[in-house]
């Protein structure tokens, strides 16, 4: 195999496959990419078993062929490289010269032969979105996933489509986070768990770009994420979701509405008084138009006004101050709506068209 | 004790005092500032017992008093406050309320009595330079300092005054790193050794700009740095500095002139192939115009032509790239001069008039 290439494209194809390279391993096949020059594009593909990538860069290919290399260090190479073309090539042996500007790298790679290839398999119709959009939905939900492999289909994101609407969530089974968004038609329904390490590497290489969009399929264990010269498909977490739509009664007998800014401020510097020994939640009194926040560790205290609008009854309630500030640091309105039903019962923070939906369980006071 | 301040007043002392706060201790007083205000200026010192500090900012002195207080909390609820304003009251019982805009925080501070104050002894004339310039000496040589405590004098650098001339020294045995400047005039023979710690510590809260100066002093066992309205105190090390004078012989038979950039690219690259279980140095052959610079790991190798300026013998040394690169990053000249004996002697990286000084051991191959 013989190709050159640009520096920046083949810098950018390896920061993609990249995230399908896991830490040390004991099989160093799953430490490579397949690297494959074929017609005028030259092809990485890596694969950690969970999540499978294959993207593409334009590359003036010289001889077909294909090869196994370390991706740390070819990230390494080519990143440090001298000059803004790369020559790549290698031989019957697996040997590899990369040279750039004065400088050459050899190095031993492998044959293809023991490589994971991604799994051939169909997929249904593609549901098509922006990047930028399905970025946010991510970053505006994946922060309540459970990290706790015990309960793995909490690590993931229940993916669901009905009609033409398509509806992320996560829930650690004390609070649940809820992104919707109207898809632009109908399409079959799907209910699938993604993981959320797949969410959080595919959030990292989409573009910021509106216009920019995804196409999304699903097989029986598969989703395929298809963007620009990318193609990454993950494995589903099996199993079957919480009934969300059980916890969503819209049931409220007090609405306060919040100045964002305002409210952040005092529930981030809340927070500072909640020590590892000291788990004492923020009070909030909501009375009039005027919520007191409170909170004790065992050598300080805090407590501030703030003003709010609020309809219906007065309310004390017991939270934890930093599932709030999560939320608040997402959400982009600059105020917010908090719905409560009594002491016990779960805070939702949503706007009025439910295109979010945050619920908190309270901290008995 | 009362009074007011501007919040940006109250930061910047939080951020210059901090620096002598640990991280958790078993003395709670050790994690405490000793917050005092006279006059129309609040005083803030911290003391870690290598390291004290004493910083001031002016306030609206309502009552005079003095109180100790957790240096972290305060940081973190002054940080966050809501209001450009604070207000900061203690009582007899040391009861600490901070306010600010709607805003109160109530802590139990603690009485001054266990405090270890700044030692009140005499120290030398001061000498007066450039705070830019000082912080740029110490990051210039501060890398090579040891970080085993097994060999306590190594893990500090060597303050050397002799006439008008301030010295700067450390090494680690393996190399030396040295700058010197001309003072504004002559000053008594002074020749101590202060912690690397200390040294970092300062440089991040001296200024950028050249037009302030730092006033220098000393004792027997203490160097003092005065600055703006702060005082930083630290203990020395004991002991006697390697003889430095005898390893800056200026015999050389090859001396290499290198574009600076260009070898930085090259050698920082090289580094790409010191895994932990290789440790081979990197082989810099140099002949005529050119030095070819090679290394080679269990499965990988890496060669490159850099263009040179020789003067003297062929030559052919292996040094490790790290040390190499760790000087690169501190010298802001365009060429650089690199000064040979013969393989097994050091080899010198230093400029004309000597103002930096670089020594870095071989490695046999």
């Amino acid at each position: 195999m013989k190709f050159t290439c640009k520096k920046s494209d083949f810098s950018n194809g390896i920061n993609i496959a990249m995230k399908a390279i896991l830490g040390k391993t004991t099989m160093p096949t799953l430490e490579c990419f397949l690297i494959e020059a074929k017609g005028d594009m030259v092809k990485l593909t890596s694969n950690d078993m969970q999540l499978g990538i294959e993207t593409s860069f334009p590359a003036d290919v010289k001889e077909e062929g294909i090869v196994l290399m370390n991706a740390r260090n070819l990230a390494g190479y080519v990143s440090h490289m001298p000059d803004d073309t790369v020559e790549f090539e290698s031989d019957a042996s697996n040997t590899i010269l990369i040279f750039s500007g004065m400088r050459r790298h050899e190095e031993k790679g492998m044959s293809d032969d023991d490589f994971p290839r991604l799994p051939d398999i169909s997929f249904s119709d593609k549901i098509n979105i922006s990047q930028f959009t399905l970025k946010e939905m991510i970053h505006q939900t994946i922060f309540s996933i459970s990290s706790k492999e015990n309960n793995k289909i909490l690590t993931g994101e229940l993916f669901e489509i009905q009609g033409d609407e398509l509806r992320i969530a996560s829930l650690d089974l004390i609070r649940v986070s809820i992104r919707k968004i109207k898809l632009n038609k109908k399409y079959d329904k799907i209910k699938v768990v993604i993981p959320g390490k797949t969410l959080n590497e595919i959030s990292k290489v989409m573009s910021n770009d509106a216009d920019e969009t995804v196409d999304i399929s699903f097989s029986k264990n598969h989703v395929k994420f298809e963007f620009g010269n990318t193609v990454m498909i993950s494995r589903l977490i099996e199993g079957n979701f919480f009934n969300i739509d059980q916890m969503l009664k819209n049931n409220y007998e007090t609405k306060v509405t919040v100045n964002k800014s305002r409210f952040f401020s005092c529930i981030d510097s809340s927070t500072l008084l909640m020590t590892e020994t000291d788990k004492n939640p923020v009070i909030f009194t909501m009375q009039d138009d005027e919520m007191k926040v409170e909170i004790k560790s065992s050598h300080s205290s805090m407590n501030e006004d703030v003003p709010i609008h609020k309809e219906g009854k007065d309310l004390k309630i017991g939270l934890n101050p930093k599932y709030i500030v999560d939320v608040l640091r997402v959400i982009e309105d600059e105020e917010i709506s908090m719905y409560f039903f009594n002491s016990n019962s779960p805070c939702f923070i949503k706007n009025e068209e439910e295109s979010y939906i945050y619920l908190i369980l309270p901290i008995n006071i």
